[in-house]
């Protein structure tokens, strides 16, 4: 689902492995909340269907974080990845398009604990400008006209945009928020976003999600199956 | 973000191929729908931001549908996608768990000329179960008790559900998915569920999608990049 950035430099992490770096920290936590102190790499492996050899090469990419015959040390290994992901502190992402879709990111409880915070929304049309929404229990902020997004990006230093625009919308949206220093969007909008080289873009198309599952369940029947 | 089906043959198209033919089908219905009736591979690539050898090589795996030198013809070529996808007729779906995100969903326009349609709602609250919904204008459901669920499913031969429960009931809403015989599950819960082989899961995780991307502005600074 990502366009890959164009690497300026071959250093670094497979994506393949930074796609996985978020499951386990998830993981992790989750564990951690249970009172779990120490965990062996075929138990983390297990409960988030990776084999236990490849969890290690992954981890093994951060440094040596685990004893042999021991595990891996569950708060340690929490701020490893965190630090790595660079979500040991919030950062504040705006939301493009104030539809169903939007409004219900906005008010998504899942972002704040793990290192998100929504700074601003914006949608376009007169009628929702202005309209107070109440993100969190007892956190209220209003949407914006997007003809401030450009200064807002800039004034606030945001890194990181949503677009849940429709998409007729969303290239003249990612135009504006590439023009005003972000490098890093994740869409919803169904449509192919041009960037250039050096954004990142994280495309979610619910349909295409579903095609996916239908193809599988089209092929069932004929016994055509993805290898 | 799958976990593959355990093949029963190895006989078919490549796990990746399959994820891009959705955005082919999309990209190609836009041009239609501007009156363009033939297109060649290069165009086409670049509307989706693929190579034209990786175009050509995924839509090799459907049969020939192109005319050197001339090109596809757009009509055919979305036959031909939406019969291999399984598309050529409209899917119902259920979504269980009626929260926000749930609700933006059922209500989302993108599902309708893609293949799909919301079948039905369910949820576990007692203060949302009956409540009425507008999925789209004019159309009114209403949310079942998820206690119906596996009875609906099996009355209706649904084969797609879709999970936007809070993360704790995810893997029990799962269970009596897969054994009211659902094969396919899009799930929005943080949480890695457990399926028996055959059953294909794909997983959105919101927070892991936006922790992707600040990987990349963490390393942005300290020069390390995703490879």
């Amino acid at each position: 689902m990502a366009q890959q950035r164009t690497p300026g430099k071959a250093v670094g992490l497979p994506a393949a492995t930074v796609e996985r770096l978020p499951i386990y920290l998830r993981a992790l936590t989750e564990f951690k909340s249970r009172g779990v102190e120490v965990i062996s790499s075929e138990e983390l492996a297990e409960a988030v269907n990776v084999t236990s050899a490849q969890l290690r090469k992954d981890l093994s990419h951060l440094g040596g974080h685990g004893t042999r015959g021991v595990g891996y040390d569950v708060a340690v290994l929490i701020q490893a990845l965190s630090a790595t992901l660079g979500v040991d502190k919030q950062w504040p992402i705006v939301i493009v398009g104030c539809g169903n879709l939007g409004m219900s990111l906005a008010k998504y409880a899942g972002f704040t604990n793990r290192g998100f915070k929504i700074s601003a929304l914006f949608d376009s049309a007169p009628e929702i400008i202005g309209k107070v929404v109440e993100i969190s229990e007892g956190q209220k902020i209003f949407i914006k006209d997007v003809a401030g997004l450009s200064t807002f990006i800039r004034e606030n230093n945001i890194q990181i945009a949503v677009i849940t625009t429709p998409a007729p919308a969303a290239q003249s949206v990612c135009d504006t928020l590439v023009n005003a220093g972000i490098y890093s969007i994740m869409t919803f909008a169904p449509v192919t976003l041009t960037v250039p080289s050096g954004v990142d873009v994280r495309q979610i198309d619910l349909a295409s999600e579903l095609q996916i599952l239908t193809f599988h369940e089209q092929t069932k029947a004929n016994e055509v199956i993805a290898i």
